[in-house]
């Protein structure tokens, strides 16, 4: 039997996330800078777990970072619920940390009344999520989804290697391929998350129940022209790199219009000209297109056109193009047995939901490969995430919450205290 | 009477030249770097200066690091004739350096056939032409047309104080003021310029007389909207600057259909995006727009109409918008006898040219205000400067050289050798 009256402790759950926030914060902008593997990272690791162990949870931390905490039976196979502790930089309060805490949270409220689940549950903190690193690092450890050819690749933004910071915390490839948990020994993963989009909060509804996450397909284009004097250069004599872009970016609406769907999403959000001086004509531009849709087939119509369309602008402008794809993630349909299961507790229980995509990408997309996994949304206030101004009211995630609670006595089978 | 069967001496121009561009070249890149007051451009004035006192002229350098060479009577008003000497980063062999030396060749070839002019000719290597700190300091300085308050307040791209640099030559606004000529001092002005653009070269006519010079209208604007994740945020709840940006980049072509003329340029060369994150929709983009034309008139509608389109782009993308005019350069009249004068030599001497206005700034418009001016331009190959590849035919060169002797000498009332 479940229990319908148990909730969580907004009080204790408010006091959790101010734990994990109080490693990284930047008083200057109000943002948080927990990037994986940092120095402010692996501290906020480490209070998450002594917090774990103080509530009586086995406590541990595998070879990839990820830290857990059980409660229920030493063994046998888990139910996981969790998120990342990491953050872009300069990110917000509520993004991976809010999971995390809600998962402990959902825990403590269990343990506090009683409960004795006959399934474990292990509340996962999971490590580099944000991408650093280009990757999901710390889920795609768990589920064995790590090379050690990827390991050696791996390299950020500031052209550190993985393998160099790994050193650093006294992990390589083979403690990463050692996280790797045995197949079957995970029942389900739930992950609570903030949307991070503004359907939810325009639509007045506090909680998402994502059933499929969008695939990325990440282009990048290069289009060379001619750097010349903007004086002196004739319109009509120009290969001006920029003139190009602006002229497919501006195509961006027509396209989606044409061959996307209303899950469709084009972005450039990179561009870098060349040699990006006011007097002179752009002889060059590289920038990235990003192209989402929760339909592969959708994702691949577009990228064919996406291509063509910037072919003929290229040639349009006499520029010369190169395209080359950066990565290709394939949308995920998330588990429809655990999607059910939540939309039938959020009835039961009062807690107006509605099922929706996921633009972005969480750590429960690369569970969904290993176990049968599901994603709770809370509203992001203006639909900001990955910065200082990232909010989530409290009454929301109350209600998220009450709903991973509800979820995990379910999936755990817990006999009433 | 004029010396019909004079001519520049080519070798000798070729090696003046070399001498030249012995200070500051990059092996890497093949170009040269001499930007005004580097210890190359100070080294190279010494060695030009040094090179002028060897033949015997009358040689100085004045409080702005013009050097000056004089041939001729010791006293009276001069006819000038030069260019600058200094670089833009990673620029080519031929801008401003040629002209320098084409006239101090110009003189040397009247020297040598004998030739006592009546009036002097004074060869000029100006200063700091290529706006290192934003304006063409040399010739600003000769004319009277720089004030102690510019000065104090001009910095270059680096931060780096014009006042701090002058302090470094034992310069200051006082010797800069001091560099004024007196009023009538110079009775004309002219200056051998490569075209930087790709008419003279597209039409095969080897020299170029700039009759007008375009204005420049340097508008800065800056569209902010929301920086959001590019997997949540559906295309229409985003107010992406980048997509404004482009809007109103692509609509440049039939702006100037509507409201330009042949003359008219629009360039959008500098970009900068924030965050500039392939996944994130870009919140805000910073953009430069140049408007160019040779017409005052021209140039306002053009400045007009482009605001109102930003204006319509950005309201359109839920951008706001901020516009700043950085400068406003108006169009310059050359001298219309000295333009003359220099199309009826050219009939006289067989040398083949066109006239045309100039879509760059030169040190001649600046001297325009003080005194008569002409400009003549030689072929650039492919339109190409400011770059290593920048290059012009030494036979266009000879011919244009040319001109400038059958100028220099009908201007100074030579008397034949």
């Amino acid at each position: 039997m479940p229990t319908p009256h148990l909730r969580v402790d907004l009080k204790r759950l408010k006091s959790l996330l101010e734990g994990v926030n109080r490693f990284g914060p930047d008083p200057r902008t109000g943002g948080f800078n927990r990037p994986g593997f940092s120095r402010d990272d692996t501290r906020c690791r480490s209070w998450f777990a002594a917090r774990m162990r103080e509530e009586g949870l086995t406590v541990w931390t595998d070879g990839a970072l990820n830290v857990f905490g059980r409660f229920g039976p030493g063994d046998g196979p888990c139910i996981m619920a969790g998120s990342h502790l990491d953050t872009v930089v300069n990110g917000g309060a509520f993004d991976g940390a809010l999971g995390a805490c809600v998962a402990l949270e959902c825990v403590l409220a269990m343990k506090d009344a009683g409960i004795v689940p006959n399934t474990a549950v292990e509340v996962a903190a999971t490590s580099e999520e944000e991408g650093r690193f280009g990757g999901m690092l710390g889920s795609q450890a768990i589920t064995g989804q790590v090379t050690p050819e990827w390991i050696a690749a791996a390299v950020d933004a500031e052209g550190n290697r993985l393998s160099e910071v790994l050193k650093a915390h006294d992990l390589d490839a083979g403690t990463i391929l050692a996280a790797a948990r045995r197949p079957g020994s995970i029942a389900a993963f739930l992950e609570l998350h903030i949307e991070q989009g503004p359907i939810l909060e325009q639509e007045q509804v506090p909680i998402g129940i994502a059933d499929r996450v969008s695939g990325v397909c990440y282009l990048e284009l290069d289009f060379t022209g001619t750097a010349n004097h903007s004086g002196t250069t004739p319109m009509h004599l120009r290969a001006d790199a920029f003139a190009g872009l602006a002229e497919l970016a501006h195509s961006i609406p027509q396209l989606i219009e044409a061959h996307g769907t209303d899950q469709s999403r084009i972005t450039i959000g990179h561009v870098s000209l060349t040699p990006n001086q006011p007097h002179t004509i752009p002889g060059r531009a590289v920038f990235s297109v990003i192209i989402r849709d929760t339909s592969e087939e959708v994702m691949r119509t577009l990228r064919e056109n996406m291509t063509l369309t910037a072919e003929a602008s290229a040639k349009r402008h006499r520029l010369t193009m190169k395209a080359k794809e950066r990565s290709w993630l394939s949308p995920v349909l998330l588990d429809p047995d655990v999607a059910d299961l939540l939309e039938v507790l959020s009835e039961r229980h009062g807690l107006p939901a509605r099922r929706m995509p996921s633009g972005a990408g969480h750590d429960a997309q690369t569970m969904q490969a290993f176990c049968p996994s599901g994603l709770i949304f809370v509203p992001s206030r203006g639909g900001i995430s990955h910065a200082p101004e990232e909010h989530s009211d409290w009454q929301d995630i109350e209600k998220g919450a009450n709903l991973m609670l509800q979820a995990l006595i379910e999936l755990c089978r817990a006999k009433p205290g």
